[in-house]
């Protein structure tokens, strides 16, 4: 058997950092989502970009394939090895190369989690702003493209990765982009890579782009009537160049879900939790000048601080935002949606959605980064129910359609994976078929995380 | 002849949209830089998408190349027929197709210059905010990846382009992107196109992220003894979070070139140039927060304004420093470089360059942005000397090469073109191997633009 000879040549190179135990296999084999388990054939972790490249060159002589592995938190079942092979768990590979404060830039192995890399950023004064909620590997979020709370001030992965490494499905190994801010210097590679899901190459090296700890932080909190006054306040402050460090909007569900779990009292109605950075002054009179507009849009008066302690309150009940919404059904699973539309659509796009749950079997309170067009519903269905699980997947569909419908997409920031195959060729028509013809250029035997992101053959 | 019968098609579908006259070819066949003459074989005006993919299917046929044509500012001759064909002038493509305010976005035909856009959208109270200088067009901008003034505070072409539709070589029409603000859904094909200079296909719609136009924006001016201090200025400004509009700077030569060209007085010593934006009074703040710094790093007292022409007579002179310095040599060429480095090695980048200049026989006033990194020596020759013009050649080379040795990169912003492609393999190495991969995925003939970017067969 042809993976039976990688696994002993791969043994070779990596010793016990080769596992075929069911229970590592069974670690990576299993999705924070509903996918089934998937066993990998084995588990490899590489120490080196050195080391990955013998693991390339090894499963490319006995085409076997190759699934990078981060921290595990895909909520799309990136990491699953649906035609079998090795997984490439990055755990070991978790040191931070070398901090640049001068130039703001970082270069860190692809197995260093965000939390990691900030906690010893902290004595610098400089911050990865990408924030996905999850402890995620930057390695991993990089491949999907996350983003998060703080993307309407600081872009996605797309817009923090200068440059990185990887190890192409031969073996090869490429860097792309520079530690230069710009460049015009031929086909943006490091642009293809963030958001390939693994699929043209193993990422070994990350350089990323870092940003001064705000001198000062205001945050607040304010409800209203309805979605779309909450909608159109975030519009006219985008519009009159306020700029917000975050913006996020709950649904009445979640308000009340978040009221449960937290502790925090708040109104049974939508809400905007917002975040201004800067200077001491500047951010007072952000807040100022955004309570005026929420107040002109009807809005609850808002509330707001600078104290740290009040803000962290704030944010810790937003990130915990999954957990409030699981817990509101007790034995409940998630099914998480991940749509984003033009902003001008985004309050037609939850309105429409939140009819389509009403009128559904189950509930799902919503929540999202209104600053992108960027929300999620929280499909809670007992995993035993395959009638629940049926009208999650519909309700899931009919939004993704209706993302597409206004001119958005099916995923905002989950990334394709198991989950969204299904609607690139709606999404991208011909421009899916140019997927495949690059996957195949890169990667002409399909030994890079198959069964993802392309047309499948 | 293939190319006869390709003429003779397309003379069919475009009738007298196509033309051969010497004229008109000689318009196309020259460049806004030191290139040779190269005569396409016709010029073609497409007035749609539709007319695009039939220019594309006649070429295929024939094996007849074809090259894209915006406003013909290109510095690096990207629009030259090196292998004769057909080139496509977008110009008859100029419409503005929609602007959607509430969205903050706009979707143009790619002939639209970026001054038609924004007198345009000038009622609407937003503009784009992407500004090389010349009035380009902006299919151009997005096919080199342009950037410029502006962007320290908003990106290049890169982070600018929502979305664009393009012709393949083989007639298919593909769309790239979608109105969302951001997408996980598969492989960035925005991003490979912007700054692919019109080798993977021609682009006929472009979808932009706008702007609001600022409320306040104050403006002003400083010199240094040392560019080192001026760049360490730079760096405190942007560690501290003071969001800059725009940061300018020149050589003491340039300083003198601006005072002879443009009236205004300027000491002969490095400048910086500065512009902020926001509220007027958190763009007097940041103007007074920046003196400060300036003061701590030994400048001359920071004179700004926030008074509409001080400021427009301050960035017209900037916008008119190409003119400045070559008027500064009369009857003299301009051959411009275009280094990006991490910002930490710019002042040993200019320092070391202007240690060069020194030392050989032409002169060469430098100015950039500083912000990114990047900036421009302007080497002024006189182009009936050819000592003059390999003297040129050399410096440039060996600027670029210095670029690569720090980090940097051979081109910020003004493209591959013919001037860079020597220096594709030492700054990508394997990875411009993958750049031709790619190529050779989408346009298997090679019949887009060829002779440019990827390595030569």
């Amino acid at each position: 058997m042809a993976t039976d000879q990688a696994l002993a040549a791969l043994q070779q190179v990596l010793g016990e950092r080769l596992t075929c135990s069911k229970s590592e296999r069974a670690l990576h084999g299993k999705s924070e989502s509903h996918f089934p388990m998937v066993l990998p054939d084995a588990v490899a972790y590489p120490v080196s970009s050195a080391e990955v490249q013998q693991i390339a060159e090894i499963c490319a002589k006995h085409e076997t394939p190759m699934v990078g592995w981060g921290a595990g938190t895909s909520l799309e079942g990136h990491g699953l090895a649906v035609h079998g092979g090795v997984v490439v768990d990055f755990s070991k590979m978790n040191r931070i190369l070398e901090i640049r404060a001068a130039d703001m830039d970082v270069t860190v192995q692809p197995g260093v989690t965000r939390e990691a890399l900030n906690e010893e950023l902290r004595a610098t004064g400089l911050f990865f702003p990408i924030d996905p909620g999850a402890n995620a590997s930057l390695g991993g979020m990089a491949m999907t493209r996350a983003s998060g709370t703080t993307t309407v001030r600081h872009g996605t992965m797309r817009e923090n990765v200068l440059g990185l490494k990887a190890v192409l499905a031969d073996g090869r190994l490429i860097h792309t982009g520079s530690r230069a801010r710009k460049s015009a210097a031929g086909y943006d590679l490091t642009s293809l890579f963030v958001g390939s899901e693994g699929t043209l190459g193993l990422v070994t090296e990350l350089t990323l782009k870092l940003q001064g700890i705000p001198e000062a932080t205001s945050a607040g909190i304010c409800s209203f009537d309805r979605m779309s006054d909450a909608v159109n306040t975030v519009m006219e402050t985008i519009q009159m160049g306020i700029p917000m460090g975050r913006i996020e909007f709950t649904c009445a569900d979640t308000a009340r879900a978040f009221t449960e779990y937290s502790g925090l009292e708040m109104a049974q109605a939508p809400h905007l939790l917002v975040e201004f950075n800067g200077s001491p002054e500047s951010v007072a009179q952000d807040a100022e000048r955004f309570a005026e507009i929420v107040a002109d849009h009807g809005g609850s008066p808002f509330r707001w601080s600078a104290k740290e302690e009040e803000r962290r309150a704030l944010w810790a009940m937003r990130h915990n935002g999954y957990y409030a919404i699981l817990a509101s059904r007790p034995g409940a699973r998630a099914i998480v949606t991940d749509i984003c539309v033009p902003i001008s659509r985004l309050a037609q796009a939850v309105e429409e959605t939140q009819y389509d749950i009403a009128a559904s079997s189950i509930t799902g309170p919503i929540l999202g980064h209104v600053g992108d067009g960027n929300f999620h519903t929280i499909l809670l269905v007992d995993p035993d129910q395959p009638a629940e699980m049926e009208e999650a997947k519909r309700l899931s569909d009919l939004m993704a359609h209706r993302a597409l419908r206004l001119g958005g997409t099916c995923t905002g920031e989950h990334g394709v994976g198991m989950g969204k195959l299904g609607f690139m060729a709606a999404e991208h028509g011909a421009g899916w078929d140019i997927m495949g013809d690059i996957k195949k250029a890169l990667d002409p035997k399909g030994l890079m995380n198959p069964g993802k992101l392309v047309p499948q053959e």
